[in-house]
């Protein structure tokens, strides 16, 4: 059971970034009380809002898919850090919570998350001494972590040497592609890998891991060789290590995922071994989705799954940027108050998707088509239109924005405040970056 | 004064993204006297520190420049959101502090600073209703926003009629270049602005603004050309609005300048009024300088400033990332533990600079030219290397980045580190994002 209330205790002011400069301190837990509104200009911009309402059909949507599979789901927490988020994740149904580095499974750990995958290799002498220190102050943490070279596992036990371990360390191999990024390029280097851990009297091999996100295009049938040679790798040397008995465990983890491609490793990576297999996606974008590269991803995902899949609604964009219109220095292009600091850029710029006029609009509206934000400088954005089109930005407009990769929009914002259907704020969820 | 007890006294611990994983939290007041060592792994990788020598350094270089030159500085805050940063700038003779929003305006307050120029426009009613709030509370609070367009004038105006108003908001019309960001592209609309400010019972006109720096190209011939012309542009209309008598007003402010041209600035913008004029500069990455785009534009600040400060050294990098090389899959490449979550990325990846090698090295050593970011990950660095070289990265080495905008590394840290030139710890600085 996650324990949220040092956050739900925490309090928040208009130090942070998007809080209403006005209003004076509240706790976590007062601020949906005071139902802010977005429209009524109650709070500042830019201000991210995750739509309760998307993020719920989500979290939903994502435990029927595993539940379909027969897949277990450790959604990575590095995307949101957030662990009021985690424990939505946990609450329907997740395995566990994967992260990224030792920070990261320090803040799962203090509230409350006791299966962690760490996505990653476990290597540095202050990382280490505190993976040792968690796992032996909670003998209930279950904690995995990447491993894909012996001068890995020697470093690790040259840190480890002098600390007091009253249970091993348990580790995946990673296996990776050649040209791609960490991970065992060939069978026979994983292999021997896998060994030398399963001698090793500080580490023990719970399963292997692989991530598959990097080499998706979108191009389905691309994605489907790629993705399932990869899996098939993962499981040939899944079996040579069942074969010699390297696996410590009663159960072995078999872990890939990320929220691109996720349908083909559920699909392909389950096997049968000797001892029962724990298949583990580890889809983190998948919890707020977006409007742009996760968006295009998902439509090969629907396309693989079946019409059962295709009929029903996918994943919705739950996070979105809203900003103002500042400027309207030259016909076609006008200025919004967000920038570099506030919104995802590195995979493509904002999705223009809604604006609302106050004193004027009852509702957001959507957009004309050639709404585009062409770029952006630390704090501003330059939204391009088309000078003849039916609705013209003004200054004052307030413009939405859907945007691509959550991970680089959420890493921006020390708290976001979540949102009903109508823009009121429900509450505020924490993160930590 | 600046009070900066709210951040000293305030207590660190490992749920911020740096701090060492095992070590009790503190209050930042006694972090330095933990004499942490980046090489002896006291500290978890990826790391941000700001090396103090260079810090001195840099604060040292703008004062002097901008002592030889006359002109006055309110540097932007927006770069580090650093109070205790702020402080030194003020303590090194700084006139005030920029900042591109209210909330960055609010921390300034609250911390002390009471002369604040927003190089942005000021527009929204959580927003309006803040400013008027903040100066009604601190009558010693100086502060200047932009203004370009009657529009937002009128919707500052429609939003401040129902509050008290005990003195007029001051504001500075801003002037832009064509196909540029926010600002008047021409002379009459300007003018026009300022006339209209000047008739204002809510704001009052107290100067001219622009920012040269998106025209900024480092093709020195050409950059003088076009940011001279633009000052040429400031200084027309602050001509004619001066003989109108529609600055309000015992002084005149005119500003302008970022990081790349701030010497053509000081060179070009002063200007004899009727009354005493304050010339302005607002250049914020100068404080930690960079590696990357801001190296490369000193370069004609100095050849362009004579040679006493072509002789004198420079400013210095004083932001660097540290992560740790945690795989070597393939010849000639290495994966590091930082990524798009920890280093600017936006304008170029970061600048590899020094290795060390825990248990081999004395201290750090340079790398081969070959060494280079080729891409980057939200949590991984692709170092690239040819394979031949004399030094090639092993699993556990540590690599030194320096950094290219300081801006968007100092917004991926809710504190960083300062260090002494042996890598040991002195401090930490809090940034408010």
């Amino acid at each position: 059971m996650m324990n949220l209330a040092p956050i739900l205790s925490e309090t928040l002011d208009a130090a942070t970034k998007g809080y209403p400069p006005s209003r004076p301190a509240l706790p976590i837990s007062a601020i949906g009380a005071e139902r802010w509104s977005l429209f009524a200009g109650d709070l500042p911009l830019p201000q991210a809002v995750i739509r309760d309402s998307a993020l719920a059909h989500n979290h939903a949507w994502m435990r029927d898919f595993t539940a379909s599979t027969g897949v277990l789901l450790a959604p990575h927490g590095k995307t949101t850090m957030a662990p009021q988020i985690f424990a939505q994740q946990l609450a329907a149904g997740a395995w566990g919570i994967t992260v990224a580095n030792v920070q990261q499974l320090g803040i799962c750990v203090r509230f409350g998350v006791r299966r962690v995958i760490m996505a990653n290799q476990l290597l540095g002498a202050a990382e280490v001494g505190a993976v040792i220190r968690l796992r032996e102050a909670h003998p209930d943490l279950e904690f995995h972590f990447l491993i894909d070279s012996q001068a890995q596992l020697a470093s690790i036990e040259h840190l480890a040497a002098s600390q007091k371990i009253s249970r091993k360390v348990t580790a995946l191999v990673e296996l990776g592609v050649p040209g791609g990024r960490t991970g065992c390029r060939a069978y026979n280097e994983a292999l021997a890998v896998a060994r030398a851990v399963a001698a090793s009297k500080i580490v023990a091999l719970s399963g292997l891991e692989c991530y598959e996100g990097l080499q998706v295009s979108g191009d389905s049938g691309r994605d489907e060789v790629v993705v399932a040679a990869l899996m098939q790798r993962v499981q040939d040397v899944a079996l040579a290590c069942d074969r010699e008995g390297l696996f410590a465990d009663p159960t072995i983890i078999l872990t890939a995922g990320g929220s691109a491609a996720f349908d083909i490793v559920a699909r392909d990576l389950p096997m049968r071994l000797s001892k029962p297999v724990l298949t583990i996606l580890r889809s983190g974008c998948y919890v707020t989705h977006d409007s742009g590269f996760y968006n295009r991803m998902l439509e090969g995902v629907k396309a693989r799954s079946g019409a059962a899949w295709q009929a029903r609604p996918g994943l919705q964009a739950a996070l979105e940027v809203w900003s103002q219109v500042q400027s309207c220095p030259e016909p076609g292009l006008a200025i919004l108050t967000m920038g570099k600091r506030d919104a995802s850029f590195d995979l493509e710029m904002p999705i223009v998707s809604k604006r609302y006029r106050p004193g004027t609009d009852a509702a957001p509206q959507p957009v004309p088509a050639s709404w585009k934000i062409a770029n952006m400088n630390d704090q501003h954005a330059y939204l391009r239109f088309s000078a003849g089109a039916d609705a013209t930005p003004q200054v004052g407009d307030l413009v939405g924005c859907g945007i691509s990769h959550p991970c680089t929009t959420f890493d921006k914002w020390r708290a976001l405040f979540t949102v009903d259907d109508d823009y009121r704020v429900t509450g505020a969820i924490r993160t930590f970056f």
